[in-house]
């Protein structure tokens, strides 16, 4: 298993990507927006890994509302599996709360599904499936 | 640059090792006692990264504090750097406000320091130089 991102939330792009990009060096891989989750991204490689900027679309997305209630900072933490139908039904099993129980197609073509943050002792914890080219 | 670890904040390791180890099948690398910052954590790998789980040793400890405040999640993002004071003298020089202006042994003998979040966009940034053994 491997971490795929951090997801950072922030009012704009810009206030992270001055620490992340100016300060600390990382490039940006990626920028995409997906309207249906009310978010414009920036992903920068850290290492195997990502950080991944969100920035609202609208104050009433679900990171617009989070930005309201706590501020900028760390919104969640993915993980990469690689039969993310499978994590989920095994992770459900053991008792957790799914946002989605079916994933959903996220940034890069990726399927992911949340984890409420009830089940992850205050983290909300994200699983990514990478898209595989058969 | 790599991602060393997420530092993720917990009332015990046991409420956080039953998502990350039992549910989620991470293995626990290391446990240790940090008297000095007052917490006991345990260290789960995570491809090359880690899961730092924290656990205050006592409640007017930093990390107690935030627990109290915020309840537990996410605390802290550490990234690796090769040569820690440079690294801060930089960091120091673009404005970011440090936490320790030193750095300090942290867990595994690494040296370690922190920037504030007011610098980070509400992000505790951690910086981490591994021990070398030439």
């Amino acid at each position: 298993m491997k971490l795929d991102h951090i997801g950072i939330a922030t009012f704009q792009l810009a206030d992270s990507l001055s620490i992340w990009r100016d300060a600390l060096g990382l490039e940006i891989d990626a920028t995409e927006e997906l309207a249906e989750q009310g978010v414009r991204i920036a992903m920068l490689r850290l290492g195997e890994t990502h950080v991944e900027l969100l920035e609202p679309l609208t104050s009433d997305s679900p990171v617009g509302k989070f930005l309201a209630k706590r501020g900028p900072g760390i919104h969640h933490v993915a993980v990469q599996v690689e039969d993310i139908r499978a994590s989920l039904a095994e992770l459900s099993k053991k008792g957790a709360r799914l946002i989605d129980s079916e994933p959903r197609v996220g940034a890069a073509g990726c399927l992911v599904a949340f984890i409420h943050p009830s089940s992850g002792n205050g983290v909300l914890l994200e699983l990514v499936q990478r898209p595989s080219f058969i």
